[in-house]
């Protein structure tokens, strides 16, 4: 994965939302709905995808650990190595019912999809 | 600086822009209006702050490197070393001209506030 001189390396947190998400065939999954950013660092932990497309199951939003996203430069979208099976049991919550993202909710995504707990 | 336990360590990228900044004496200069993160590592690089309030110098955008900004848990904001005599040059832009975060653009940008070029 190289960066090409028109993507460069940035992108506007305003720009993050919708951006695309794809499995390892390519195909998209969804799409990005926020990123929860740890304030003391500027590191992004988590992204919240909406799953749809190819995967229709349903509406609820999904925290990833950012670990598991990768950007594709050639997508212009983010890969992610989970497939369907591994969602079914994967932390989830209503649009209206976002968690309060705890050391110990943080811990059972981060836990969830084997990504080390950064704390 | 502490964490909290009501705090937590992560805010949404939705709720970042209008987070406010204030000086080292505690006023509000403005606030944050977008994010500019790393596509790869998911680092935010730069806070793009509209300062206002107290600093009345209009309604451009500042770009400022991410390690000028510190989290203030007891503001519930960001702290930054600048004043006014400094921001008097620096980068700027209008809100409906954003430039594209070159590496040359980013370069100028943390040049300016002597912060370490992370390339």
């Amino acid at each position: 994965m190289t960066n090409t001189p028109t993507t460069y390396n940035v992108i506007s947190s305003d720009k993050v939302e919708g951006t695309a998400v794809y499995n390892r065939a390519g195909e998209k999954l969804g799409s990005v709905d926020d990123l929860m950013i740890d304030k003391l660092s500027g590191q992004v932990r988590y992204a919240v995808i909406e799953f749809g497309g190819i995967l229709g199951i349903g509406t609820d939003k999904y925290p990833l650990p950012w670990d598991t996203l990768h950007y594709d430069v050639g997508l212009d979208g983010y890969g992610v190595d989970v497939d369907k099976e591994q969602l079914k049991n994967a932390p989830r919550y209503p649009e209206d019912r976002s968690p309060e993202y705890t050391p110990e909710f943080g811990r059972t995504v981060y836990d969830y999809y084997s990504i080390p707990w950064y704390l």
